[in-house]
């Protein structure tokens, strides 16, 4: 199915039935994610895939009582790191160096530029700089879903420092971004599944010079 | 081309070759973009759509001097809501209505409820919020011209508040979020077409809990 289409067919699924979602169909959509570009190729951010009851109950409880947090497959949390550091950027940028077969220096000097440019920015700037990137895989993955014919609803409603602490990501200096739940919608029960999908008109969304 | 391979297709072009993108493969990208969800549905952002090249040369003045700028077919800057306001959100939500067929009355409630929870965060905040939703409709923008083999930049390599005055973003209460290049690679000369695509490991980017 062409993007377009994919996208015309997908909407905010707001009630879910509890059909699982095929391990191939969630691979292709968390490998979607995984090719997000990302500012210089860091990628900072990981995703939780949950599919614990239990947990998802926890979540939902934090979550502003969505029934699709607990009524989906999985929940994906994108968890975006809550600061960068040079071993953290040195770390991506030596992993790259050996991948691509270049000599162990060829990108101190970017590492050391781009870390003068991050280091005074502080670190809550780099803490909503890398959240900023993992909307892009959400967006990608969003994406991936809807050609899956999986449902999937973009959430912001939910404490973040309450998932952070379930899900433990302070530790790990992470945190919780935007949440993707994936299934299936319960058509009979869905309020939004037949409203018309409404976005800005063109001429207030696009501005073109020539 | 479904998604993956378009994605895995794409990079961050580094050169581009000045060749046009058809309006009808422009159309796509931008309609992509349009149909990319957004919290709430407020799609707070607008994208500039710039082909003129007195412009792209300023831009690329205060782009790190990027190449691509100016190469590219089409520059997108995604700009963002520089605030939300009562007003703002109203005017979505009565479109959103109308356009749905429903009681002049039907968001009234979710209207206040988001008002009362967005006043209190501040400007600051609305405005990373905003620029955020661009993230997800950024991410589709990349996704749909990948779709079409259009190439492209994803770029943050700027200097948003001089972007803002070459387009008199501020006076539209807008501002530059990020940019996309669209074109075509120059292949003989660009240093990255060739490069291995390097992402976070498998085991490093997902923990399942089940």
């Amino acid at each position: 199915m062409a993007l377009i289409e994919a996208l015309q067919w997908r909407y905010a699924t707001k009630k879910m039935n509890g059909q699982i979602v095929p391990q191939e169909k969630l691979d292709y959509i968390l490998e979607a994610a995984k090719l997000a570009p990302s500012s210089s190729g860091l990628q900072p951010y990981q995703i939780f895939v949950i599919s614990n009851k239990e947990l998802q109950e926890k979540i939902r409880a934090v979550g502003f009582d969505q029934s699709q947090i607990t009524d989906a497959s999985h929940v994906l949390v994108f968890a975006a790191w809550d600061s960068y550091s040079l071993e953290k950027i040195s770390a991506v940028f030596d992993r790259t160096v050996k991948e691509r077969g270049l000599p162990a220096e060829a990108m101190d000097d970017y590492k050391k530029m781009l870390w003068g440019m991050y280091e005074p920015l502080g670190q809550e700037w780099h803490a909503i700089h890398a959240a900023k990137q993992a909307y892009i895989s959400f967006g990608l993955a969003i994406a991936a879903a809807a050609e899956q014919k999986v449902d999937a609803t973009p959430m912001e409603g939910f404490v973040p420092a309450e998932v952070d602490k379930l899900l433990g990501l302070n530790e790990l200096g992470l945190k919780s971004a935007v949440i993707l739940t994936l299934g299936y919608r319960d058509e009979a029960n869905d309020w939004l599944v037949n409203m018309k999908k409404v976005r800005t008109p063109q001429n207030e969304f696009i501005t073109e010079i020539k």
